[in-house]
């Protein structure tokens, strides 16, 4: 099993922080390995963000993702970037607030207003990135909901926990309501 | 300018912080391009933790490193596994307190006993990866101080601010002190 994860947006939503909860969901607690990088520099000073996860369950030996299994795009600009490179059978979410000119018949997007949720759950939209990795892990299935909830307990910051791990549980539950074939047990 | 910088150390002590306060000083704070890495999974999971930080001021292609510009070594075992991988011209930063069994003769070697050094600071070795991150800057002269102080106090709890920045300042000092040739102005 090998899975190249990809998400991107715009600077401020948070990206980071979402790799490093998805890369330990899957390198410390479900004993996979997994290598996770990211840009800083023109990109991250700019618009755009991005940061890559990739596991896999024997060794990595390339660092770098050509085509990925799974793109989160929060942002038009991401989309306009980085949808080309997904696999045939790959997924591709967007957050359906920001990306509004995307390629409709393309059967591999999943579409959640994910800004929205967040902005409903908490007057906010600083949990995008948490309902988007809730969302991730059920589309995905490379860890389990439990070791996504122990990762983000641990990177965190205490006061905002139970909000995160709030945002977190709705990713789950809108992903497998709205795409059950996609996402259910 | 291309700079390819590897840390490597034990868990816990705290190897893939300072590679984000590294990146953020030179991709955020000194306007240079930078890809940051880390591994998860049986290496983190073990006594070795990993992180590398790529440095350019043109764009960049390659995720992986070679050879390193700058490797820092915070354990035996860290120093047994990465310090072949090292450029000619490079410079291999060791905590002489942890990395006792090493070649002698390599003049590409600066030892400080960094740990030791955070002991003093603090009574603890928390800092040491900070203390690692000041020892780097001076070494390296990639990006200034002042980014560097910058970066920590972006990335490290309010609550350890001070410290943090003592312990970086201290890197600093000792580094210009024990090796003026190399990390003078």
């Amino acid at each position: 099993m090998r899975a190249e994860i990809r998400l991107a947006g715009s600077g401020g939503q948070g990206i980071i922080l979402a790799a490093k909860v998805i890369a330990e969901a899957a390198g410390i607690f479900s004993e996979l390995n997994v290598v996770q990088s990211q840009i800083y520099g023109a990109a991250a000073r700019g618009e755009l963000s991005k940061a890559d996860v990739i596991i896999d369950d024997g060794d990595i030996y390339t660092l770098e993702i050509s085509t990925a299994d799974i793109l989160l795009c929060l942002s038009q600009d991401a989309y306009n970037r980085y949808s080309k490179e997904l696999k045939e059978d790959g997924k591709l979410i967007i957050d359906s607030f920001y990306v509004k000119n995307y390629d409709q018949l393309d059967k591999r997007i999943l579409s959640f207003p994910i800004s929205e949720m967040s902005k409903e759950l908490a007057d906010s939209e600083l949990f995008s990135n948490m309902i988007s990795v809730g969302i991730l892990t059920v589309v995905g299935k490379y860890f389990s909901e439990e070791s996504v909830l122990k990762s983000v307990e641990k990177n965190v910051p205490k006061n905002f926990l139970d909000m995160n791990i709030k945002a977190v549980k709705l990713g789950f539950e809108r992903a497998k309501r709205k795409y059950p074939e996609v996402c259910g047990n």
